[in-house]
């Protein structure tokens, strides 16, 4: 992208595409001819001084909100006219994530040749990827974005943004994150990419002219979903009920048997997300999520947060049991000026970002959208 | 098994084999010609009123001890001479659970026609378990167990056979388990064998002839494994170190990067239950854990712990993320004469039971074994 983007009026919501050239990747890959979706709600101010930045999480999209497109956005609570967010004052962008299958340059992406990437699409970081947003913000006319604010991955992004691009950040808000993923964090993320190469269907990652690997992708975010909720909101939603005309203990065989009400969701959660998600993508933005480490290559996680200009907006859920408030905790005391963490109280565990984000929607107003 | 077997003098800890008969099962299926592998230590007395019961974990084994064999015991800071279960004292049994692969009749034994089980293996429940083991202490000529004490799933079956036999246990111990697999347990362990089924080498369950599924039975283990260790354990022991002389960074395609410690630490784990576990045994035992419910047919917990006479001993490791204490309260609560809970001090998570199960030793001698 050479020349700048005009923002086209009436299109919030609405995914548009940006070209941003040829990038060389941290890991020493290098993907030609880039191309980043993303949405944008509101009009960009003439100083361009209203611009926010909401990166999503791993299987999000560019779709934070309605906008002028039929379909729920999924921080519609939080991002919309009059909302905390305000897209009459504010002009918010959403980036499909480099390496995603919601439009920008990802596994399913063709090469130069016309070839699906597939497995030979390279590692990229979440700084790769912000390397890639910054060009988009060149284009768009941003110099510093007004807010970053992320959950989750998306948290981890806006975390990466405003210790990449110190100068371009003046809000970030950094949302049931961490500084760095964890042990935990890698040994889960492990197992759902295991799953994934597990299933016949992925063929290595080449399985764009067959079927997908949709049991692998289903079991990867049924691994993954169990990790988004709570113990007790499992059991309240669940217990031990069986699912409506089945019976666990039915039948003689195990394969045979009825099931669980839990299982009967999990496996709703897993199909849903087979058939909306790449495999390769979850795997790419699994492996860019695992190399998450803001102070990677700074020194220690305060001489990497010593030079952001940020102010910071951190946030937990207190029932999370993957992303635990503590992290979150250790991370604001990290920061220049430290800050306290403003807890979502919540009994689902990690998804509260997204269910709960009311929780927040006064603090977020007062400290950073006022 | 028809005439009682005489106890070998000087077997400790060597594996025995007792026919027992066909078996009815809870949900309708049959097993002919049950075999039972069990290990014992010590000498029965002549009143027979010194017997110790102690059932193991998911992929445990009869090997309590080491005894008169010279491979190390599961439980062996426990129980040995002059230990807390004191074999000089008591007379201590073990038994491969019905469904294992350790001696005891599972779907890699033979059928009638001499093939393997494998998928026509059928549904073994907790309380079938108990019913074939009774008839193994019909033969052993103990009417009654002093203690019946196992952990995790090994708790499980001490508990069912304190309810389902209640008279014929005097002490019962249950160490890091429920009154009931609960949705999250049934959640991750629905995963684990998705996992298992993914494989393709398990070929429904009929693999013997064949390779076995041990990428999809790591799978399963890799889950189970991050879910009995705490994170604060993964924290501490691997962090975010990459393993020895591999780069995490190093490469520019995902499959092809060094490993995080934490990765090749599961990795380790996976291969090791997978070259000592058989995947059926795996499905039909984990398949057993997820049918149990104390209560289950028997009105409220209340009810069905009414007509128990054991002396209770209820213990929880503290860290323990899979099998929470405060649901070892529910139970102990939930008890004729109520109980209080014994806490295992140790961070490690759910682990704890095996290896930190010194914590409660002293308790064990006062309270059960004095």
């Amino acid at each position: 992208m050479r020349t700048p983007l005009q923002h086209p009026a009436g299109k919030d919501g609405v995914l548009q595409y940006a070209g941003i050239g040829g990038l060389d990747l941290e890991t020493g890959g290098y993907l030609p001819d880039v191309v980043l979706a993303y949405e944008t709600w509101g009009q960009l101010d003439a100083d361009a001084g209203n611009a926010v930045l909401i990166p999503h999480a791993l299987t999000g999209s560019s779709h934070v909100a309605r906008g002028s497109s039929t379909e729920p956005g999924w921080w519609e609570e939080l991002v919309g006219p009059g909302r905390t967010v305000d897209t009459n004052r504010y002009f918010v962008v959403s980036v499909n994530m480099l390496g995603g299958c919601y439009g920008s340059t990802g596994p399913s992406s063709p090469d130069a040749a016309g070839l699906p990437w597939g497995s030979r699409f390279p590692f990229v970081t979440i700084r790769d990827s912000v390397r890639a947003e910054a060009r988009l913000a060149d284009g768009l006319g941003i110099a510093r974005w007004h807010t970053v604010l992320g959950g989750s991955l998306g948290g981890a992004r806006a975390l990466e943004w405003a210790v990449t691009e110190p100068d371009r950040v003046l809000h970030c808000g950094v949302i049931a994150a961490t500084a760095a993923s964890t042990a935990e964090q890698i040994a889960f993320a492990q197992a759902q990419l295991a799953a994934i190469r597990l299933d016949p269907a992925f063929n290595g990652g080449d399985y764009y002219n067959g079927a997908p690997p949709l049991a692998g992708l289903g079991l990867a975010r049924r691994i993954a979903h169990i990790t988004y909720r709570s113990e007790p909101e499992l059991d309240y939603r669940f217990g031990r009920t069986p699912q409506t005309a089945e019976d666990p203990f039915g039948a003689a065989l195990p394969a045979g048997r009825g099931r669980y009400s839990v299982e009967s969701y999990l496996d709703h959660q897993a199909w849903k997300l087979a058939g909306r998600f790449d495999a390769n993508s979850y795997l790419v933005l699994t492996e860019a999520l695992v190399s998450h480490d803001v102070a990677r290559g700074r020194g220690s996680l305060r001489a990497a947060l010593a030079g952001t200009t940020a102010d910071f907006f951190i946030a937990a859920v207190e029932s999370d049991r993957l992303y635990f408030p503590q992290q979150s905790a250790d991370l604001a005391a990290a920061l220049p000026r430290g800050t306290s963490v403003h807890l979502i109280r919540a009994p689902i565990g990690h998804d509260g970002f997204l269910t709960s984000i009311r929780e927040i929607s006064g603090a977020l107003k007062r400290e950073v959208f006022g």
